[in-house]
């Protein structure tokens, strides 16, 4: 199998295996317990959380751990809005579910969500955002870079301007960190999501960067865990896995994020040059090192998929959470895309392990079903395929 | 070490570890793909559910995954209680604070809480109860077994009764299911908490049992994973591990019930025939297998339980959960202990891998620790230690 999806989800990397095994085995204490077993493990989540903080150059009691990037948004949407008097969110149409449902939600709380429109590169206008700030906005939150698309918002920028009207500015990084160099003092945010199981850690383990004094509620409640803002057990081995691959991702940054340009930029390259009536989407400089999204006009994405995965090879329309209910991309249908390009969309995200020889195998396979799917396909006349 | 905390934590069986491996490594594909690796890992949240329902007499699409029994909890009242106009929730005083700080905010947001008192045996009165019930009720959360003193309360007639008014019934069941037949049919429960890792099973992973015909609204937003009823990537791993430690909860219940109990009975007995001063708290039928409780009089249960720790054996004062706050435990005090009693207390909780000879190198050293810390105590010259 050649595994070309993951945006959806990333193996577990060997050494943090590794180092997650004594927490599965020997060292099972609960961290709340005094004794040496409760120590001991309140030791590990003490370096898996300076870890996580040095990849994103926070403080380690900047870090809150949650079960994962959902529970993050939730947790930063609702904990900021709800202290708040009836207030306004600003975010955009092409935040992910786990951001666009909360803000559903608060609206039927009583309050206000703006959505900013992006451009077809997917891109917002800061100038836009700007117009729109004022003492009534509760909170902006905008995502880091797309996990359809790959795109890159300018968030220094967006950071520096709610800085200026002293509005918290959280931002979905779920899918950047571990991948572009992400550094919280840097950039100026004050609230930032991230997940483990995407930069090669656990499943079911995230955190939420919360800069020091920005204030909000608790969103589980109970022993207090967290110095009271996250309570529930601590997922102890999977903090410690998510502490190990943020030590690695910090490591490798840089060649990582090469490994991954030069895989996708070579996919981009043969796909360019192998396929007809294809576009690329997503903004062409400001996007992921590792996704690559193309619109193949006259393809069902969903048979292309299918298809791909008969030849063994696991690709996505887009979103792995919304495949399932076969919703058009809210993403692309905010880019302005039609809803034949809509259809014909399919995302490769390459990771570490993948090889330039995956690549040329997937590509000749890609070439292979196109013109299968085309050949039957309802629009062969309409393009002469 | 000789571990006697397992109401704390649980070490992760050897089965259930290695049934979480190949999803620890080559099985990492997010249940949300539709391609091969997705496929595999919806399959085995399938088999985890099967499991986990069979333990309970539930159906699979009864049981809702959650990231432990502070989440479950968390759903379980506030997603009942929001859905409603202002209603009353009646709880008891003894709950976890899993419940109780839920309670809480939901005060906070205008609803009413009946807080249950209990006994000295910690036990409610279902009569009492029942001179409260009426359609003002929103719902009724009594806990399965106390995680301090480990009573357990008649949940089977607090269910008789809730049905009689249809007020639906959640049961934190955390400390109880396992451990002792638990069967939300026979029972005739509404919702049920339950938790993986104090049943050797990993930490950061638990299930809310909700029943066919009850409503609820969802606590974490987002990609609508778990039928909407909770969003967020599907911890995997965690969730195997959880599914097959409730297979083998269920295969051997009868006989970890009499493993537990022999290992208790044989601890009360030492302790009662070889320690003055000193009582058994909690209900003596209406008990988990598991939990011995006492109260050494004129004893500080953080220095006993620190040096116990020093000579090898972990143990707890009561809740991990609050042990670091410091706080005087609520369950003791809703028992009517004095602030004296409740200082004295400590509570063993053994597993299956206990030993007889464990508990007998316990009680001795408890002897000595006690009369070293009684030689010393201020009580010294009341008792006439």
């Amino acid at each position: 199998m050649i595994y070309l999806d993951h945006a959806a989800s990333t193996p577990i990397a060997d050494p943090v295996l590794e180092e997650m095994m004594p927490y599965l085995k020997e060292n099972y204490g609960n961290p709340s317990s005094i004794h040496r077993f409760g120590r001991i493990t309140t030791k590990a989540l003490d370096l898996a959380r300076k870890r996580i903080a040095d990849l994103i150059g926070a403080s380690p009691n900047e870090i809150l751990f949650t079960s994962g990037g959902t529970e993050s948004n939730n947790t930063a949407l609702f904990g900021t809005m709800n202290q708040n008097k009836v207030k306004t969110l600003i975010t955009t149409s092409i935040e992910h579910d786990a951001i666009l449902e909360p803000c559903k939600k608060l609206e039927q709380l009583g309050h206000n969500v703006i959505y900013l429109p992006v451009d077809s590169a997917g891109m917002i206008d800061v100038e836009n955002l700007e117009s729109l700030l004022s003492d009534q906005i509760g909170l902006v939150s905008i995502m880091f870079a797309n996990n359809e698309v790959g795109t890159i918002q300018p968030i220094k920028q967006i950071a520096q301007l709610c800085k200026k009207y002293s509005i918290p500015f959280h931002t979905d990084a779920v899918q950047a960190v571990g991948k572009i160099p992400v550094d919280v003092q840097e950039l100026g945010v004050d609230l930032m999501s991230i997940s483990s199981h995407k930069i090669n850690g656990p499943k079911g383990i995230g955190a939420l960067y919360i800069r020091h004094g920005v204030t909000l509620n608790p969103f589980l409640l109970g022993g207090g865990q967290e110095n009271g803002m996250r309570s529930g057990t601590e997922n102890v081995a999977n903090i410690v896995g998510f502490g190990k691959a943020c030590q690695i991702a910090q490591e490798n940054l840089q060649s990582n994020n090469h490994t991954l340009q030069s895989l996708r930029n070579h996919l981009v390259k043969r796909v360019s040059n192998d396929l007809t009536h294809t576009t690329m989407n997503g903004h062409k400089e400001m996007r992921l090192p590792n996704n690559a999204h193309f619109t193949f006009l006259g393809v069902n994405g969903e048979d292309l998929i299918i298809k791909l995965d008969e030849h063994g090879i696991a690709a996505s329309t887009g979103s792995a959470c919304s495949v399932k209910t076969q919703k058009a991309s809210h993403v692309l249908m905010a880019m302005g895309f039609s809803h034949e390009q809509i259809t014909g969309s399919l995302r490769l995200t390459v990771g570490i392990s993948n090889t330039i020889s995956e690549i040329d195998q997937t590509v000749d396979i890609l070439k292979k079903v196109v013109a299968e799917l085309r050949a039957v396909s309802p629009f062969k006349a309409k393009y002469g395929f």
